[in-house]
């Protein structure tokens, strides 16, 4: 499980960050992508990495605004040029699939897969199925603006195979049973508890990714014990203002509700291009002032969202 | 008057080519930037030159195909948020103000300045004003495709002041009528015939740019004795037959309607992403065997069009 930034930068694209994209990787545990955003030239940045647009199986879009929507039409083409053939569900705000049909229909792009559309609700969950768990809810900004929180269900203890083998207990049927946690007699008259063969079952992680906003109550609720809350820090500390008047947060508004949901990590994105270099490194130290793991994420950026720890 | 390349793929962006999108820059001759077709990334090929969003007056589009056109919305959003505020058209086949309409309203995105809509007729003049005359015709591909003929007026001859100079004649009111071409006598009781101090007048310039498409006649027509044909060349001479199934050209098919329609200099793009290195050479020198002048350009390419004559 990893998130990649395809684009961290707010408003319009600049040399140094391209708008809005990430990349949830869960090749290890779906052999699947999922995106959240997707502002233009996504595509151009994904050529830049080792992700499979067909890969891509869901698509989460925080807002409707340019800068994290006007590349969506061309992945998907891309997608379907590249031989993309797996069904594809698009979850967004009322007014996604418009904008999609009109733009397929209007350029005759034809796709080689099915596409379906999801609405948000104002606030609920939109997805539950044997692994994950998505809930989404409302924002506060200049048009209707979601924020989403990823749940991974618990992870069942694994098979420890090694201590088996070193054990002398053979690959076989019996495996199976082991790994019920069955207590089984052994073909040497050996009788094994299962229990001691398992590992321990691993808490799932749980990301938080909010959409562009001011502070309000759901994002708390969202990010609460989240392993990584993604949360835009489009202005600085002296920016409040501005951030409040153009319905956006600070980096310190980040910090605050980081600290105060228990998350593990911050990644702040979505910075205005009016921060260049030790800007940069200022409006980082600033937020870790608040919430000691804070990063400023960059475009193409990859983080780890390791297991934090043991279900019990 | 320069032609800036800011993408010449074709399809789907890759690493070498980005997506169709022509800058016909008139900056001497208007202070102003015309763009042909507006592939995604666009702007972000233009945060690479020199050129300003807001001195793009008028958009074509050749057809609307998404890799001509899914850059739109993101360019004309970032031509308002950058300070633009000058109205612009954008000439294009029906279904073009239904798409950028949709864009817009969808993102909610409020431009500054007036947008107005020609759509193209199936051929004819779509501008004709005291420097330029541009007109269209349909070409033959899968959706409606357009190419243009681009035609400045001529330039009248200019006052040749160095040589006013020479001959002891300074500056002032009488300089109006020798550039009249009248015949005036000086306070010193010369004589002298305007016609004398007036250059030749320049023809005006001619630029060919053929969107999507098979051969057909039209193609000839557009192109008759320009400066610069710009023509897709999708494919190479071994694909004559891919070309004409997916409604394009080859390299060939281009040096061939360059050499019927005498123009000056043929300007290959459109090339699709399998022809790289050594395999772009052969597509230009196979042209060049029947049309020298010819040249496969790449991004970032720029090609000045320099006056090619007097007009007598």
């Amino acid at each position: 499980m990893e998130l990649e930034f395809l684009g961290t930068g707010a408003g319009v694209p600049a040399r140094q960050r391209n708008v809005t994209s990430i990349a949830l990787k869960l090749l290890d545990e779906r052999n699947e992508v999922w995106l959240f955003d997707v502002g233009e030239a996504t595509q151009h940045q994904i050529l830049k990495t080792t992700l499979k647009p067909r890969k891509v199986k869901k698509i989460f879009l925080t807002h409707l605004h340019g800068d994290h929507l006007f590349g969506l039409p061309g992945f998907l083409s891309s997608r379907s040029f590249q031989g993309g053939d797996e069904p594809l569900t698009i979850y967004g705000p009322k007014g996604t699939e418009e904008y999609v049909r009109t733009s397929l229909k209007i350029s005759e792009s034809h796709l080689t897969y099915a596409l379906h559309f999801v609405t948000l609700p104002e606030e609920g969950v939109v997805l539950d199925d044997g692994t994950f768990h998505v809930e989404c809810a409302k924002l506060d900004h200049r048009i209707a603006s979601y924020g989403f929180r990823i749940v991974e269900k618990d992870h069942p203890g694994e098979l420890q195979v090694e201590k088996l083998h070193a054990a002398g207990i053979p690959a076989g049927p019996v495996y199976a049973k082991i790994k019920n946690g069955e207590v089984v007699t052994l073909a040497d008259g050996r009788q094994i508890d299962g229990k001691d063969y398992i590992g321990h079952a691993q808490k799932g992680r749980i990301v938080t990714i909010i959409g562009d906003t001011r502070q309000c109550p759901p994002i708390e609720r969202l990010a609460m014990n989240a392993d990584v809350l993604v949360h835009e820090g489009t202005f600085g500390k002296q920016e409040q203002k501005i951030a409040h008047q153009y319905f956006h947060s600070t980096n310190i508004n980040a910090a605050k509700v980081a600290k105060a949901a228990h998350v593990k990590r911050l990644l702040l994105t979505h910075i205005s291009a009016r921060y260049l270099g030790q800007a940069v490194r200022e409006l980082q130290n600033d937020a870790r002032n608040i919430f000691k793991n804070t990063k400023v994420v960059s475009d193409l950026d990859i983080y780890d969202i390791p297991f934090h720890g043991r279900k019990d």
